[in-house]
């Protein structure tokens, strides 16, 4: 974003007339700023978006991280990295902007992360997840890359906001600080730590958490909770070659057939989890969360209907309630090879990865544990370490399992003080906008809170049919627009 | 092979005197000529396996066959390559091979196939499938490189055996012919097509399938019969588009979980297919099938402990009498991704490929429909080519199958007459012979009976644990230089 202008002028804004500044609002001035910029907005997207930002990548990730703390100084904030020094530069650094102001009542911190999650290219249409392209799909544009959504289009929303603000000579209210993750989508693993390494700088009197979806009707949504997260990687064993399938096939176990068997009775066909107490401890939404979710609109035909689907899971259920319960998913199944490079074999291994969502009430461990013991009682011996041969002789099913910290849910009251001014703020911008209980994805609500002294709520602006986390991921440029001028509306408030 | 001398003594040899002949039997010669030139054979063995074989290369499998052609040539036999001027060299060539005798009172056609299953070199510890390397397992050098057990082994045998028994000036009795298959690990696809266009070509009155592995117990194994196989490729569908699995799952149906739900339902916990019908119409076995199936050797717990099997399929069945039942192997599951490269995603597909085999009694078509009459009373809707939206949005539940044309079963009786001429011709060479009524593997023994109008008898050489079909295929060495002497006994009978 070099051609982005200098923000010279910033702090001189208060000298003008009060008239002059009634004249625009702060959306008003992102709205302005925007629609006569938009080619060259996205050459400066594409710019950002050509960073590779992937954990396998460090060098490429401390990239993102210089550039960003360069743009935020050409803002005029003084920006740098935050780590813990513990850490010995191993983990991705924190990229940190201040904005302060001496009249300000309080401090509105925005976080977003500037990673992605990993890419398999040849899933790509275009081969390259870091040569962003823009296509028109239902008459409007889109652009494509790895982190176009999910999440640098909230990071980039606000650099842009803030340049709108300063070319609009509007001055800021409240003390800002952008507190911007590396670490987020592999777990966010040392958030805390570095937080906890820096408390003062990174306290709020609330963490806007700008991450995930809005709404599927396209309208600027609310969040005040997110489901947890918890992975289990369940590896069973075959022969210790694998074997030809002829030969063998009839006496040597194949493990994908005992995978198969042991994920099948996790769930029921209506997809409801069979796990013994798996639903024990959920704690239960109150009356105002209630109303929030009799309140948002049912999208689920227009779901269905999008992505061709016959039938959906959990029963009469609409997935905005679903959200608020725990879920077990299958990310991924491998054994052997499929397809035109499938080989008439029982493999030895057979491995799945299971995400655990999780709600208010159910700890990571607590889940992981559950799903364990039920694997135990199917009969598997246990082990946290790659079997021994003992092992695998003695017992007739092994199960090797791999489990992570996880991320406890979290939930912020609705009726929040401070929750009222964020809803007006933004809706100045955007109009009405819908109030949800718990967020379906994960975000490290929990440990911001606790290491900031905070309270977070979560302002998604990317479309909901982004192919976050997977292949072709996308960012519809109408919603960085509008979630340029919610992030003014927001960086503006008082 | 280049320095492989020239048989140009070959036709001259039945001017010598008789007594000179009669000092060396055709094993002893195989035995002598082999003793004295194990690291120019291993060369020359190299040299052939270096020759990628897979059907997706089939500039290089057409290397193979002409690699072959001039080996038969060098050792004096009438040489060239069969195919259908039908298929315009579509497929690879049969490499034909045929030495005349006068005075031969019948034909005797070996049978092997130069082509090998699909390789992943990431999964071979060189990296290199076709770069062979010897290494000691056990104390004893084995060959790795695909082909080298499968079916490679074969043909060098075979072509040795016939440079052992010229240098020996023994003369061959029967007519010999060389059918060496170049798809046999794509199904044989086009093998019948080919003979019957070369009908009198490749008639004989007995044809040795040489093919395989021998029994555990590494003594010299043929075998009446093959099990048939017939494959499936199953692919079911969650939403047209990954979806974050925090946001959507819950509610889209993971078609992981959706495919391990159905594909769990095939066996029981003893590894029984529980498919409707599944073991209807097997052809019992005969009084001399049963007794050879008796004295065979009961590797069972051998194999149990090489390959750290805690359990066995099949209740208390051996593995040999469970060959002469069908069975269901999955030889590949894949959905999303597992291990490092695994996304918080629901896929939207998920594949598995499935082996059925098969025994004299069930036809190929009759045991796919079983399984895929299975799949629709589970409430799939089948179809047969990639599922249309609408076929998506109007069924819960929709399954994409693939089948192939797969291959019947065949049988062999223990007690035909040539059979017992084979038999002896071995045990000269190699002692005391195992007879199994079936291999567990499928060879298109039908299609050859049927089109070269002949009998067919399995003469293995490769050892049990060669990593057939797998990565890191290997050859022990001493099966090959007994698998020369095998073949010089068979090459040399009356």
């Amino acid at each position: 974003m070099p051609s982005m202008r200098k923000p010279a002028l910033m702090f001189a804004v208060v000298a003008l007339p009060i008239a002059l500044l009634a004249q625009t609002t702060p959306p008003q001035a992102a709205h302005n700023y925007v629609a006569t910029r938009h080619s060259e907005l996205t050459q400066q997207f594409e710019e950002f978006l050509s960073i590779p930002n992937v954990a396998a990548d460090p060098a490429n990730l401390r990239k993102n991280a210089d550039f960003l703390v360069a743009q935020l100084k050409q803002r005029g904030a003084e920006a740098r990295l935050l780590t813990d020094p513990a850490l010995h530069g191993s983990v991705p650094p924190l990229v940190y902007g201040e904005i302060k102001n001496p009249g300000a009542k309080r401090t509105i911190v925005f976080y977003a992360h500037y990673d992605g999650q990993p890419v398999t290219p040849s899933e790509w249409e275009t081969g390259k997840p870091f040569a962003p392209i823009v296509k028109q799909v239902d008459g409007e544009p889109r652009i494509y890359a790895r982190g176009a959504g999910d999440d640098k289009a909230a990071i980039f929303a606000q650099l842009t906001a803030l340049s709108a603000l300063q070319a609009a000579h509007i001055p800021l209210k409240a003390n800002i600080r952008f507190v911007w993750e590396g670490e987020e989508e592999a777990g966010s693993a040392h958030l805390e730590q570095i937080l906890m390494a820096n408390r003062d700088l990174v306290h709020g009197d609330v963490w806007l958490v700008c991450d995930g979806p809005v709404d599927q009707t396209r309208r600027q949504t609310l969040i005040f909770g997110a489901r947890g997260d918890a992975h289990l990687q369940i590896t069973v064993y075959g022969p210790n070659r694998s074997l030809h399938s002829g030969h063998y096939g009839n006496w040597a176990p194949n493990p994908a057939m005992m995978l198969v068997q042991l994920l099948a009775g996790m769930k029921d066909a209506n997809g409801h989890v069979v796990i013994p107490h798996f639903y024990d401890g959920i704690a239960p939404l109150g009356a105002i969360e209630k109303k929030a979710l009799a309140e948002a609109p049912v999208n689920d035909d227009l779901l269905r209907n999008e992505l061709a689907l016959g039938h959906t899971d959990g029963g009469n259920k609409h997935l905005l309630e679903l959200l608020n319960e725990p879920s077990l998913n299958i990310n991924g199944i491998s054994s052997g090879q499929t397809g035109a490079r499938s080989t008439n074999s029982i493999p030895p291994t057979a491995t799945a990865n299971l995400d655990l969502r999780l709600v208010v009430g159910i700890a990571p461990k607590t889940q992981q544990q559950r799903v364990i013991d039920y694997i135990r009682a199917q009969g598997y011996f246990i082990t946290l370490a790659p079997p021994t041969r003992d092992e695998l002789l003695t017992h007739a099913k092994v199960a090797y399992i791999q489990a992570d910290e996880g991320e406890p849910a979290s939930r912020t009251p609705i009726d929040l003080p401070i929750a009222a001014d964020v809803i007006r703020a933004i809706e100045s911008a955007r109009g009405k906008v819908i109030l949800l209980p718990t967020f379906g994805g994960t975000v490290p609500l929990d440990a911001m809170e606790r290491a900031a002294n905070t309270r977070t709520i979560t302002v998604p602006i990317a479309n909901h049919d982004d192919n976050q986390h997977a292949a072709n991921e996308n960012l519809r440029l109408q919603n960085l627009w509008d979630g340029i001028e919610t992030m003014a509306s927001l960086i503006a408030m008082p």
